[in-house]
């Protein structure tokens, strides 16, 4: 059927799309969804067909990624016919009734995703049904490996590579900015990637953009290990698994992350690691919410890495309060530079960092690793190699924490009783950070004075909250009105709350990766 | 934020969207799929946002929903904040974790999905969740019920209200339009409401149309059952269970039919019914494959209507070939119509009429139904009831049956050699008359004159394909060279066929409700 193309000024998020009358779609026997083939010339594509009731008739909608590909005119005439649904979706297909996946299916489904040739549609019904029926060993490191395929890698002459990750869901961690000097300064290389916030206050990614520029190409990035054994870049801009991002934006408003494992496992992999420590924060308000329970994450990330040719060990470390004092992009990078310059000593973080380091650098053959961590940073050599890490991302080796910019309107939170503090609600800080303006105003966040067994009187000030612009503390204060962030008191109640009548079951889901 | 307001001149499927830059979606905090609260003086709404990454800074993009509810000039400004997701959407999540659903809980979510509350990727989920992890009959009833609440009703003054239902699969399948009228002539009440073809060659709705108008509202079809006891109506003009075409958009592309009960089950406690009789089409090349399966579904569909106060019957039968000679629209319309005015006698197709009408006056009170229903064709009432009720819709009641139009362009297949019909293939021959432009073109379709076990001999005429236009005619004679649509011969070879490597597993998926 010849249609006349009609342009739409909009895009599809990289799918490539088209709109078709009623009329013509009935002709054509396509219903919304289903797939027509374009041909002009030589080119030919197949689309993702939306049907209108209104309007359209005798025209073909193009969205920008169509119109791009043919780069027609709009009014002339292109031939659309029926098409058949790609292969990938009769393996979804199949997956839903239960089958496992052969490693040439997944790979044809991840190519697809990446191509745009699935609908959200048939993303979602893949992801739900991972979701759903768990995917086994195989799957898994087969999904990592056509993640890997689909994107970018990362290839250095270097026979040992270290790399860290943290499944997240602890506010306030810093680690990573600690870790990778303290292991770079020691010999060993560390190409670090990571992600921006999500669901979170900060990712590592924000944090570090505080510092120093994080959109670094494969290419930049490479320069900079080479020449300083570390990085801390964003992985997002590198395309490491381009896959990864399309199934995020569909798991998040589904809170489902059955990728977890082979999108962290894919993404080391394209950087080179052949020694890895997962970092598994563990507690209430956290995504891990029992030991029992990361203990059988740990095995499976273990179990992954041995398929994948990386050695993995797992750290299970406490979550139950934001490690160290800051919460925010740049009150978190703020706290990690002074820890570094000596200025500050904020056991937690410390801790953390040195356990984590410890292990990467016994790993790689080391003896006693978190004693020589520990003097990694008192030596002043973590801050000199950080340095040398900011300076060849570009930023600027001389700046000093106080220079930090930090958001110009702020607000104390005082103890309205004395006691001790007995817990800390994780989801609670978040939100809160979240609505004074994280992770997007970097400035903005929370600075903890009080932490889980602290003593405070009444009148004691507990967190400052930071935001770049005042109607955003506004809604942060306003906030805590329903908000409890800390329990003070002598001892813990018994009743925790009642249920007394069928109620929403809104469960806070944590999706950083 | 206030956001001006840029007409996109597309329309969303009835769910209320907008597009944010990426800019503001990120100020605002929303990512692609998030929601937005809009206001404008005292109509708010919360929409499903769309992030762009070009352009579109400063201002908000409306799709029609949301530009016609309310109802502003392009490039005003309007108030666009964060929202939350809605409750519904905790619900699904729950229900992925494998939680059952409250009635309150599906409520709420077929309330949002009628009202375009929840996005495709949302609705993509809980329908593979429910494909997954299967509904127990709670849910089902639940499901069917919540259908009904966001639909319209038929309220007839009646005690007693048959109804009869197909599953579907086998082509050819024109019971309905002989059983209907003998219900009817029997003095028996029997709104019946059919639907299009989704993935057949015709919906009973297809077929009766080209008797008589179709698309009735629900007083004009309780004025036509008021007159004559019966009808034959578009489910789809009648908004029963709007939810259900929502469902069944995202059902089409994944081919999983998990709401097949409950969707049944609605429309007809939506029309009334207290006795029915479900007709589960069984055997190769159905949805129902063994009559195993059938019998389990039997069961279910007799404790869903226990549950929903439907005295339910059900009958297995043979559907490993089409029911009659003719496939497509008119054709098998044509043979209904010849069938009740007694100028052919058509076994099969008569031998299931009696028995499904038996069965349901049988249920009505009445004794020996099967002999009745028979005696009412053949005494001529059966006939005279289509014609009151064609006259009752607006058709025309005098129709002969070789005045109805059949397509222009026809082409006969002969058989290459002698033997008997040992298989003949539905899936083919439905893709074939589909390829001939069935069930858009009412007059397009095949007409079989050998069926299984007939003797054939070489050069005998096996079917006529009958098409509307000549490049559909041609296109499905070209389809002939892939698909053998029977087996002739002396025995079944015993190889049905080798599997040697891996391969695509494409099943036909059969969606009619």
């Amino acid at each position: 059927m010849k249609l006349k193309i009609k342009f739409l000024d909009l895009e599809a998020g990289g799918k490539p799309v088209i709109i078709l009358s009623k009329d013509d779609a009935e002709e054509l026997g396509i219903r919304s969804l289903g797939r027509a083939k374009l041909h002009s010339g030589k080119k030919e594509m197949n689309a993702i067909v939306n049907v209108t009731k209104h309007g359209m008739k005798g025209y073909v909608g193009f969205y920008e990624e169509v119109k791009n590909y043919f780069g027609l005119r709009e009014h002339t005439e292109i031939e659309v016919e029926t098409a058949k649904f790609p292969v990938s979706l009769h393996h979804i297909i199949n997956r839903l009734k239960g089958r496992k996946l052969a490693a040439e299916e997944i790979s044809e489904i991840v190519k697809d995703v990446v191509e745009g040739n699935l609908s959200e549609i048939e993303i979602a019904a893949f992801v739900t049904t991972l979701n759903n029926f768990g995917l086994d060993l195989d799957e898994a490191a087969n999904l990592s490996m056509a993640m890997i395929e689909t994107g970018d890698r990362l290839k250095l002459n270097r026979k040992i590579i270290l790399d860290k990750h943290s499944v997240g869901g602890v506010p306030g961690d810093k680690t990573t900015i600690l870790v990778v000097p303290i292991v770079a300064a020691n010999g060993f290389t560390i190409p670090k990637t990571s992600s921006r916030a999500i669901t979170s206050a900060a990712g590592t990614a924000d944090r570090v953009e505080t510092l120093m520029p994080v959109e670094l190409s494969v290419d930049e990035m490479k320069k900079v290990v080479e020449k300083t054994n570390g990085c801390m870049v964003w992985g997002g801009a590198l395309r490491l698994a381009p896959a990864d991002d399309i199934f995020i934006q569909v798991e998040f408003p589904l809170s489902i992350d059955p990728m977890l494992l082979p999108s962290i496992m894919g993404k080391k992999k394209a950087v080179g690691a052949t020694h890895l420590v997962i970092d598994i924060p563990t507690g209430r308000g956290t995504k891990m919410k029992t030991i029992g329970d990361s203990d059988l994450l740990a095995k499976d990330f273990i179990a992954l890495g041995r398929k994948l040719g990386i050695k993995t060990q797992c750290a299970l470390t406490f979550g139950e309060q934001p490690v160290g004092h800051a919460i925010g992009p740049a009150l978190e990078a703020r706290e990690a530079m002074e820890i570094l310059t000596r200025e500050k000593y904020v056991p937690d973080v410390i801790d953390k960092a040195v356990h984590i380091a410890g292990m990467l650098l016994e790993m790689a053959g080391k003896k006693d690793g978190e004693a020589l961590a520990r003097e990694t940073i008192k030596s002043g050599k973590a801050e000199k190699k950080l340095r040398e890490i900011i300076a060849a991302q570009g930023g600027d080796d001389k700046i000093k924490p106080e220079e930090m910019k930090i958001g110009d309107y702020s607000l104390d939170i005082h103890a309205e009783n004395s006691g001790v503090v007995l817990w800390i609600n994780n989801a609670d800080i978040v939100e809160v950070a979240r609505t004074a303006g994280t992770p997007k105003d970097h400035g903005a966040g929370i600075y903890m004075y009080k932490k889980l067994g602290d003593r405070v009187n009444k009148g004691d000030k507990l967190f400052t909250i930071f935001a770049e612009k005042n109607s955003k503390l506004i809604s942060a204060n306003k906030l805590l009105e329903e908000h409890e962030i800390m329990g003070i008191g002598d001892k813990m109640e018994m009743l925790i709350h009642k249920v007394t009548e069928l109620h929403v079951h809104k469960k806070t889901f944590i999706l950083e990766r």
